[in-house]
């Protein structure tokens, strides 16, 4: 973990903390339309995937692929299987290195568009987000 | 390459061939709003990244990333450098297995939304397309 690293203020509003990962702070945004958890590299002042180092770029994939693993999880907790993930890597609005995940359902608010921009978030309801946090927790 | 690996026919409507790379088909998008190539990897009946071996998703993420840097190169070689990657592996429309690899600018078509589903696609003048074509193929 870099020394400078600090998340961006812009996760603290639209997301909550997960256990975090070898890389990656994790957390799980405040939208139930969707599970969808943003990964973040923990260094500073890294903006594309190849401001990372070889071996970063290398956990940071594999930690995508297991987030996918985990979102299935979650929403299969949650009684909503997911049926395609969907990974984006954009930083448009947000700069600061991060990558979405996200578990999506032929019934969802936004299919079959991508998640982004879509309608406004509707937040989790308490008992849904700890279930969540604890399928998270288990499967670190 | 597995033998019963067919390119979804999704694509050659929508985008034109450039020299593959180990695991991908690449291919340039025919819509001169933005520098986007779409990786397509040579596997039969993939739609996730973890339908790969961990030894193909290894060298997907490699070849992800050597297509951002030519990405770069070729809008250099346009004259319209790319402020900012994105990456996306979607699939919610076309199911087969396939990442997209965009340079971005600010001044661009959709800016700082997603590309996906914006407006109309504007083909490549042939001039641009084969300069992009020799580009891309003297960095593979």
């Amino acid at each position: 973990m870099s020394e400078n690293f600090r998340l961006s203020p812009d996760f603290e509003t639209t997301s909550t903390p997960l256990v975090g990962l070898d890389l990656c702070d994790a957390r799980l945004m405040n939208d139930s339309r969707f599970v969808w958890v943003v990964l973040v590299p923990r260094e500073a002042d890294r903006v594309e995937i190849d401001d990372l180092s070889a071996q970063d770029q290398s956990r940071l994939f594999q930690e995508m692929v297991a987030t996918g693993q985990r979102v299935r999880g979650m929403a299969l907790a949650l009684g909503r299987p997911v049926e395609k993930l969907n990974f984006g890597q954009l930083g448009n609005v947000t700069r600061q290195l991060h990558v979405h995940v996200i578990g999506r359902r032929t019934d969802d608010a936004a299919w079959p568009r991508p998640v982004w921009g879509v309608g406004e978030a509707i937040p989790w309801p308490e008992g849904d987000r700890a279930l969540l946090k604890k399928t998270w927790s288990e499967n670190v």
